[in-house]
């Protein structure tokens, strides 16, 4: 029988895995802090609760992977309950950022049995009516390669990813956390830092198409949610505007001297070139437990490489 | 009988409205400088030369609207062969800024017979095989009310915009270049400068998803194409520009300081919410010709007022 899946908090993200968890045939339950994302989950026939003790309980007895669905926020107090009523469950998270949630854990004393992730998918819209079980199908999904990551509970998140039609792409936090903030949390201030540029010039409004539409699209995400995952990727959000705001400053001057843009507009052409042709080996030899095998994992990330479907284990061999 | 059409240059836009020309019912031919493009044309079943006299020739004797659809350096020798050959035909274009275009052909001394276009569709693609008779369809299409536009010219423009099916935004040339700049220049430059700082951060390529690839779809235009719009247009982009250096900026120091991006965040989710919000009324009671005429149209075209059918004129009323 499939692990079964306890989700701790019903929003877009978390209510999507219990969805997908469920369509999977799992055995799968959720605990939501307020009534209505509760009642809105159970409208839909699943199984949930307002009840955290009741739904930690609940997973201690029977073994579930446990789903950390909640902002940054709100993890201390979560990973506080986890670890009183269900520390020895297998423990995962669906949050934008990794370090942060990462230090969370620990500082819980949770890390041995955490294997942190992140869906790389999403819509502008939040709450439990927006998700659904499709959502995650063909996305990129990050799966911690961290120090502490232990080989079993690997094996069992990456089974849940796969469940949700993912692609696994194996990662350190710290990594991922670079990364996320150059291809996610830095197109979410351009497009706001665009939305409000253009709101000031007459006419604009009137004449914008496509590559504003798409340039501000991301600005149409609740506030609260930008703000959230920015805010918690401090660190490395700032060494990535930093070098937008020199690029932009660079083409500016160029501009002005010389009446070109040049070197901006082939650099940014090649790179996505560059992108558009970044390739997607699948990762199917590295054995999970072995020798070096997380160090592999995140060599085998960072070059493309994704694992689409179970990866073989030292007692599998 | 509905006015000829003599469009120069088989680009992806003039090539698009050669196409939505004829399918509209009208003779239509065209010019283009290479044979390559002019071949393609013609075995795709349309009209076309490599002969610009012979274009202009056979315009002038059929009294065609000429669509200028050359790269703005191109324009002041086409223009000088206009004057020669054609010199009463109505003259309109498809550049992606106005005022440059303007001054060539005030220089020429056609100002009298132009009336300046915009249609703001495009591909990431270039080229007579990128385009097609639809490209137009349902997109903003800029025609200019400066100072010296006459009112039978711009009847006849608008006819054409409205035979390719788009939808007429009626605004000065000065006041178009700056809100392009806003909305498409800097978005270009943007996508630009995303590309690039992502392709720095080791396993951004392998996470990237939709809001990275949304924001850096336009970079895949071809160099030369965005040098050409933005440097066009530097005297309106270099001001966008500094503004949104400075928003990032801003939001830089306030993350740095304390923690939170919470003014441009909030910022622009109502900057975006605006836009789709804005109101598209349709202009119907202006009459072409008419006193303040131009003034009024400048004004609705402001408030995205937007025209679907042909407007009154002085003879109709």
């Amino acid at each position: 029988m499939k692990t079964p899946v306890c989700v701790l908090g019903l929003g877009l993200i978390g209510g999507s895995v219990l969805r997908a968890a469920a369509a999977a045939g799992r055995q799968a339950f959720g605990y939501n802090r307020s009534a209505d994302g509760m009642n809105a989950a159970i409208a839909d026939g699943f199984d949930a609760t307002t009840e955290l003790e009741t739904a930690l309980t609940r997973a201690a007895e029977s073994g579930a992977l446990i789903v950390l669905a909640v902002p940054v926020p709100a993890l201390p107090a979560l990973l506080d309950h986890v670890r009183r009523l269900a520390p020895e469950c297998p423990l995962t998270d669906v949050t934008s950022v990794k370090a942060a949630v990462l230090d969370a854990v620990t500082a819980a004393g949770l890390q041995g049995r955490f294997v942190g992730g992140h869906p790389m998918a999403g819509t502008a819209h939040s709450g439990w009516p927006a998700g659904h079980a499709g959502l995650f199908e063909g996305a990129p999904w990050v799966i911690s390669v961290d120090d502490d990551v232990d080989p079993t509970v690997f094996s069992t998140v990456l089974d849940l990813i796969l469940d949700c039609g993912s692609i696994a792409v194996p990662a350190r936090s710290e990594e991922h956390d670079a990364a996320a903030a150059a291809i996610s949390h830095l197109p979410h201030l351009l497009a706001e830092a665009l939305a409000v540029t253009a709101a000031d010039v007459p006419l604009a409004f009137a004449l914008a198409a496509g590559s504003f539409r798409d340039g501000t699209r991301v600005a149409g995400t609740a506030p609260e949610l930008v703000r959230a995952m920015c805010e918690a990727n401090w660190l490395y959000l700032l060494p990535a505007l930093d070098r937008i705001i020199e690029l932009l400053g660079d083409a500016r001057d160029s501009l002005s001297a010389a009446d070109s843009v040049a070197e901006l507009v082939n650099h940014g052409h090649a790179a996505r070139t560059r992108y558009d042709n970044f390739p997607r080996p699948e990762i199917v030899t590295v054995v999970v437990g072995a020798n070096d095998w997380r160090r592999e994992l995140a060599a085998a990330g960072r070059a493309g490489g994704v694992i689409r479907s179970a990866l073989p284990t030292l007692d599998s061999r």
